[in-house]
């Protein structure tokens, strides 16, 4: 008899980002405006969540203030120190925090995601960014951001040698006998004494081997520096794609550097953004989209996707299409500016419709729908070999994640798609990866 | 009618040092040797402490492993993620985490506790330290610690930056109103624009004023240049002291630099350590501390004491006294090395006695005795100006904290030293503190 091979799960990710997705969702009647600042509102966010069965919760991160924090809320509250917090209310989700490695120093980036990794009991990731922005560069001693290039050699180095932290002591290394007195056995922690271009760091970490060995490693970058990171690195990749041939082919190529690196086939697992919408018909649905987008500010949206382009606001016309002219900007996201233009031109999008399509948003693909079609959808990215997976957005929280849950994860559920009840207890175990292997002393192989 | 002044109160600090402060806490029958790293622990000595009516739980910190781990914990988790776990299963004890400004980014650590306060409704403190240690200077890219004067230097700037960007938005610049649309009212949002030796920080922080405006300046140094720091900044002190003499004179001295430096009398709340070892009887505290005594390694305590010399611990024989030509070490921690010194000579002791009336401990005062005993030492220094309160480091942990909730809280409370209730609900609320003023903008007085 052949046991079957077990069908291919799919991966969802709840991107916890403050009131939601769409600019103006603290507007709506529900919601209440502090939430980016509470709590409890990301405790909820992580239950309803958990209740659906997600693989994590992610939270992104920036280290300057926003641009038009007049009109949205911010990215306010430290994602490992909020994480934490959720470690407490939760017992399966997996919880993602981004922590930039151009402002930060390996050592504590290596202690805090093993904390975050030990108090969970197995259920951190971390996602490894850098930070272009000029405001960032002006909070942290610098007069403009380190060139792209630059960034990303730092990254791989910074990662390497967290990594190597989170090896430098042996699982076995802490012994614990009270009758013998005999704490740790220091034969099993070894110094990293690692000396790069960047960084120069002795080791070992003062904390014990983290429950999964690495704390899952995300990326999210897609440029071809950010392509060969994750590559390298990643295990996860939170990506933006707002066509199936894009994300196809993306995933593909991820997929392809990481085997010729010796990784082995499907090592990183691809989780495209995805904005969902939901109404109990279509009509209801994008009534719902037009509401939202009518209560973000023009001026707002405008500046966003003037941003996205690198261009002025000036140069945008609500009722003209995108100029013509656009070169990819010098220190911008690329994947935006290319998925945001093609989307556009390939629609023939006046600027106004533009933005109504994107849900105000930036860059990331929104689907409007019922729960049926977006179900359809996810399945036909997935089974087809776009994603393994999405890095949902909801247009506004609670609300958009709930009517997920309700709605759409049964019908995955239904169709074999996506869990019923979570098999493992770590994040590792809901993604399906294997547990890293550390280091063995010599002594213990003689 | 005259109002009574109300009665000065004594303030009371839980230093969670993993299993307790004598090194073989680990060891005891009851103790679980993996509580070092189990939020579960420190969890239940929050809550012991809560229920005790303490002000706050407080954390040591660490960046690099400690000498010794073969015979005992060390501080293991990264103390601003303990805490916010601690935040949700507690309500009203205040947190605080040592943090320090060697090896970290202003902006950075100006988040984590702005993120700390906000989720903790208020509790949130900061231990401000210097990183002296030449292991952790090799964690982070550097052969040897920056000398005394820098580090502090260092620190003060440091402080500064914080303090800044914690007052870097206007209490009231959080509008949140749906109708209008405004969000933020950047105009009560300021650049710090700092350009100063260490630091170029432009702010403003990505995070709205903390509940508490700043959250709590701890300090713990008590060197020259650690009380100097301590004046400018601190609003407690965790101190140092063995003799009575030693902490009226260090209290006295504190608040005169701070009201030389024009803030006025009494800005500082002085919290010497404090080790209790308690018994029903004095008899019984006595065996209980010599049965923890005798389950430490000499070797152990040998080189711990030889550390806080600064010598090497072949100059130490347990039946001879101290060396008589010590000297102050160049980078060691001179309160410990000055309150040992002083101990034992007063004393006459020779290393071994010495070891045991410290309980194998880093220089820090033991009381041994009953309840009953812990009260008087306790009221006698408070009463009579060698401090405002203690940070208390029981024996073994949660048992010494219990023993010390059980027996010497309702002796102190019954005397009217210390609360029978919170009657605030922030950290500063409970020392007493005013809540900083910040920024008002000029459009608000206009």
């Amino acid at each position: 008899m052949t046991k079957a091979t077990p069908p291919r799960q799919l991966h969802l990710n709840l991107n916890a980002l403050h009131s939601g997705f769409v600019p103006s969702a603290w507007r709506v009647p529900d919601a209440d405006p502090r939430a980016f600042v509470d709590i409890q509102h990301y405790v909820r966010l992580a239950q309803i969540a958990e209740a659906g069965k997600f693989d994590a919760m992610f939270l992104a991160d920036n280290a300057s203030i926003a641009d038009q924090i007049d009109f949205r809320p911010i990215t306010a509250l430290e994602p490992t120190l909020l994480l934490a917090c959720v470690a407490m209310a939760t017992t399966h989700i997996g919880l993602v925090a981004t922590l930039s490695t151009s402002y930060n120093e390996p050592y504590n980036v290596a202690r805090r995601f093993a904390t975050l990794d030990i108090v969970s009991n197995g259920r951190a990731g971390w996602n490894v960014v850098t930070t272009a922005d000029a405001g960032s560069a002006r909070n942290f001693g610098r007069l403009a951001p380190p060139d792209h290039a630059q960034r990303y050699a730092r990254a791989d180095e910074f990662t390497r040698v967290v990594k190597s932290l989170w090896d430098s002591w042996e699982d076995g290394a802490f012994v614990g006998d009270k009758h013998s007195g005999r704490f740790v056995d220091t034969a099993k922690l070894q110094p990293i004494a690692h000396h790069g271009a960047f960084f120069d760091v002795q080791g070992p970490l003062n904390q014990p081997r983290p429950p999964q060995g690495h704390p899952v490693l995300f990326q999210a970058g897609g440029s071809s520096d950010g392509r060969e990171l994750a590559a390298l690195h990643a295990e996860a990749v939170f990506s933006a794609a707002q066509s199936f041939e894009e994300a196809f082919a993306y995933r593909a190529e991820i997929n392809q550097r990481a085997e010729a690196l010796g990784r082995g086939q499907h090592a990183v697992k691809v989780l495209p953004g995805l904005t969902t919408i939901i109404g109990a018909t279509e009509a209801e649905a994008i009534a719902r989209r037009d509401a939202l987008v009518d209560l973000i500010p023009w001026t707002y949206s405008l500046n966003r996707l003037a941003g996205t382009l690198g261009i002025s606001a000036d140069r945008l016309s609500l009722d003209q299409p995108l100029p013509d002219d656009l070169v990819l900007p010098a220190n911008g996201n690329h994947t935006f500016f290319r998925a945001t233009v093609a989307f556009a031109q390939q629609r023939g999008l006046t600027v106004r419709n533009l933005i109504r399509e994107l849900a105000g948003g930036g860059g990331h693909r929104v689907i409007v729908g019922t729960p049926e079609q977006i179900a359809d959808d996810i399945e036909h990215w997935f089974v087809n070999g776009a994603a393994d997976g999405f890095n949902l957005m909801p247009d506004v929280l609670p609300d958009g994640v709930q009517a997920f849950v309700d709605g759409v994860v049964p019908i995955l559920q239904k169709r074999g798609l996506f869990r019923t009840e979570y098999e493992g207890r770590t994040l590792r175990d809901h993604l399906g990866l294997a547990r890293p292997q550390g280091r063995t002393s010599a002594r213990k192989v003689a």
